[in-house]
């Protein structure tokens, strides 16, 4: 579970919903045209950007970014490392028994290619398509927020902007001017709070995720393509090293 | 057809028409110069930016979007991977004879070629052309969206200040002061819903469809080749699966 | 003559043009202090941003996007399949005659290269070099306009900005008010109005045609190292048209 | 200790704070809310955009950018031009033993691997990779500060809203509308201060370490591979010296 | 002496400060802490993101940019040219004597690489790192004024903050509305025409300035390496022709 983006989702909302508390009216900010405009709107405008599918699948993302387990480099490394000591003492297809201890579809495969003896350029260009085409569909899921992170605020300007045409037909009362604008600027505030607090740092966060998952597969494809050619274990641990911070690498 | 472009747009503009429908004075929405100013200058100013025929394509193109069959990788794969039978059990130049139900013009001509004997590195030079091609003449028809994304909400700003220049001069009578700024303002909602609610969600759905159009086209590419080196059935679907994610796999 | 271009910048015109007159006071939107901030400004900031030289060749530049003929790939194609033809009955070397009919310079060079006797592979470097080049200067008279287009709005800004602190000073009569910013946005208007209609445009413009242009000098190109290398007339028109769109071909 | 950053953020503050106190209502500037809500909510943000771990290696980096030493390129190519003259007359061998003086651990790295006999292009494909991986932990640190110079002005706009849809509910005493749009301007004052001497500011001063860092390294595996292959003092110093500006050059 | 660039500035501030006195109030204009605010936190700002001495080499840059000699591609070719009927009539050797007229020190050295018998791969790859060093050097040049560029009309936003926020306190007494808001807005309008008529088309001048000087190093390259291989002065002269436009070939 992800808790820096629970902390960061929650706290940001406590702060600017304990800001409308402290002042007057809170009521005010509840309004449900605005939501919606703003909503409906991003929602209306990412099918047509998307496909229904696309946009469904976005929540599926959304859960994922709340639930999924932090990607461990020093875990991948221990593991590529232990099955180098292994191929190393009782040969290479040996590690075929270890495979069914690995979760990580990723590197059963790459391990079955290693077993099948397929030649080291094409393991690591089957592997350099499955990862191009991986980081295509995480690009996906990245744009249809960043796309929603634009929508949203838009869409706020449109509500505002039919508020203070309805608003200003009826200026002969000036008594009234001040709700009325009042009630056109909450859609501008929701389409910028959602945006700011929800849709752009979702892409952030989903970029970041693509970043880390991506790095991680390069090391058992590396290390993989190591062992295969009978590297030591500390060989095949230096090697991966390369790939981590140099404080991580005291770390490990 | 595509339904969820449809829902985004019919859904997108029955909530802006509700919200202001759900205000007094939905009359005032409705402002012939402004249609003019914004729909006219955006037009004018693609023409400028584009050709006459490229602006024409458009609305084909646009036509597309609504009606265009959805792409599937599967039909896609399964075909191949029924051309590989074929050629294992019978001989390449067997494929000639499932031509004729072939309606994909890019997959016939991958075979004719197959089947003239052409080298596997022409081939495959001759389809990434054909391929670079398609993306810009699909990146075209994105960059006209786009522009009159830009265009529309110019044209709009340009509307709006061309009523206020106007109504501020005659702000002797401050009664009328609120009507000119509604009236001024009109222009700019018009320019902000016509790009976010069509222009440039329309762009995102070119972008989209081309990167599905493109996808399809390499799994063609891709698996012919792999008939021609004789690959297996087995084999060119798993070849092919590669460029799908693992969910999609798993269904196949 | 690119009709288009015409009817795109006078159609716009006349449309913002109409506007103002349907209003009243239209007198109050030619403002001499403000044409000058505005075009003055953007010029010197250009003049600053380029070179003398790079700005006067702009008008030139400006001319040819109202004057050039349209580029015909299905011409180029037809002019390379009859030297291909040619080729094919009469010896590479009976190209020569050809060369006097020929009024693209690039096309008489490349074949110059052919009948000299230079390698496939250096008369493509060269041409490369020239297309790299050719696009280089296309790319600047482009910016020159995008600049335009971003500093014309800029100096509007600036010209609003002195009217408003001019007439902020005078408050004490309200009833200049209005006049006084009526004229202080009459410089905005300006800036938008040129940008939108005119210096953006016409930037797109010249990438649409440098576009056009190279993919005619590629096809010159693919299609002289075709002849060069003895294909027969059929299989040049045949590499040549997987540049073009499938409607395209269809057509030829 | 870099000085021009001390410089720069107190200079900057210096002024801003002179320019508050030379005004009236100094006090107003110091408002609770808004630094909740545009250091809480850019905060916020970061933790949803990227992991925890990365938003507190933030603070690391912030000291780094003020406590670390200047990188000299001269320093680096002295070091190098005498590892090389001691390789010239000892063997490649003989800089093992100066090591010890050498605290640049990429330095380090490379001379072990020159002394273990590994091959030239291993060498640098190695540091290929660390310095690919070093750049794009780099990069990370730039796009933290550079997304929160994007979320500190909107969380700035934010608050702006909450409190004009505050104080416009409440307008029907005119005597408070300037100080409810003051205090409600304060907040977008805070996030364009923020943004602008210090979050942006400081992922640019990030990107230029990274890039002198990046060169420095570049040196190292320039020289060390010269020195490898037998290449004079005077050879490696001229070889390093085109990585300078001539000015840089004459200096040395 | 670039005239265009002394041209623009003065006449762009020219026609600014011409608008300005056609007003009435001029004195408003100057205003001592809009300018500490304005251009002191441009200069903190770029204190922090760069370093004190490129902060320091942008004032040379700048003299630079209005003193600096035009650079000709016609020279370039012409002394060329002259090297290679030299060298074809005396040998490559006797170029030598030729070097104490060239004033140019990357010729210079390209010449001395060339007689003392570098393989032609390993100059163009000496030269394409110097190349690209340049390149990078003129990029931070480029982007210092970039980033003013952008500083400058944030800290205009800034100033103009804080006067609105000090006045809108004020707000009982109407009648210094205006003049409050006058001097609040000039502090933008300082940051506006800083960045339009300075910064950024100095940041233009520079990138163009950076693309004419490597054009005229590539043409070097080109030539001497030509010079090298024993080409014709005819053939040098046809090669580096094809990096100019047909209109400038036709002239030279």
């Amino acid at each position: 579970m992800d808790l820096a983006t629970i902390i960061g989702i929650f706290g940001g909302f406590a702060l600017v919903l304990g800001a409308i508390a402290m002042g007057e009216g809170s009521s005010f900010f509840i309004n449900i045209p605005s939501v919606m405009i703003v909503f409906g709107g991003t929602f209306g405008a990412s099918l047509i950007h998307f496909s229904l599918k696309d946009v469904v699948t976005v929540i599926k993302v959304t859960v994922k970014v709340f639930t999924a387990a932090k990607i461990s480099y020093d875990n991948t490394i221990e593991r590529l490392v232990k099955l180098a000591e292994k191929a190393r003492r009782e040969g290479v297809l040996s590690i075929e028994r270890e495979m069914e201890g690995i979760s990580d579809s990723f590197m059963r495969s790459s391990i079955q290619y290693t077993i099948d003896g397929t030649q080291p350029e094409t393991i690591r260009a089957i592997m350099d398509i499955e990862l191009a085409n991986l980081k295509d569909r995480h690009r996906l899921g990245q744009s249809i927020f960043i796309a929603m992170g634009a929508y949203a605020p838009a869409f706020g300007m449109i509500g505002t902007l039919i508020g203070l045409i309805q608003m200003l037909q009826t200026l002969e009362d000036p008594t009234k001017i001040g709700v009325g604008m009042a009630t056109a600027l909450v859609t501008t505030f929701y389409g910028v709070v959602s945006a700011n607090l929800f849709f752009l740092p979702i892409a952030g966060k989903l970029y970041n995720r693509s970043r880390e998952e991506t790095l991680q597969k390069e090391l058992v494809v590396e290390g993989i393509l190591a062992i295969q050619s009978g590297d030591s274990p500390r060989i095949v641990r230096e090697k991966l090293l390369t790939y981590l911070s140099p404080t991580h690498r005291r770390r490990v």
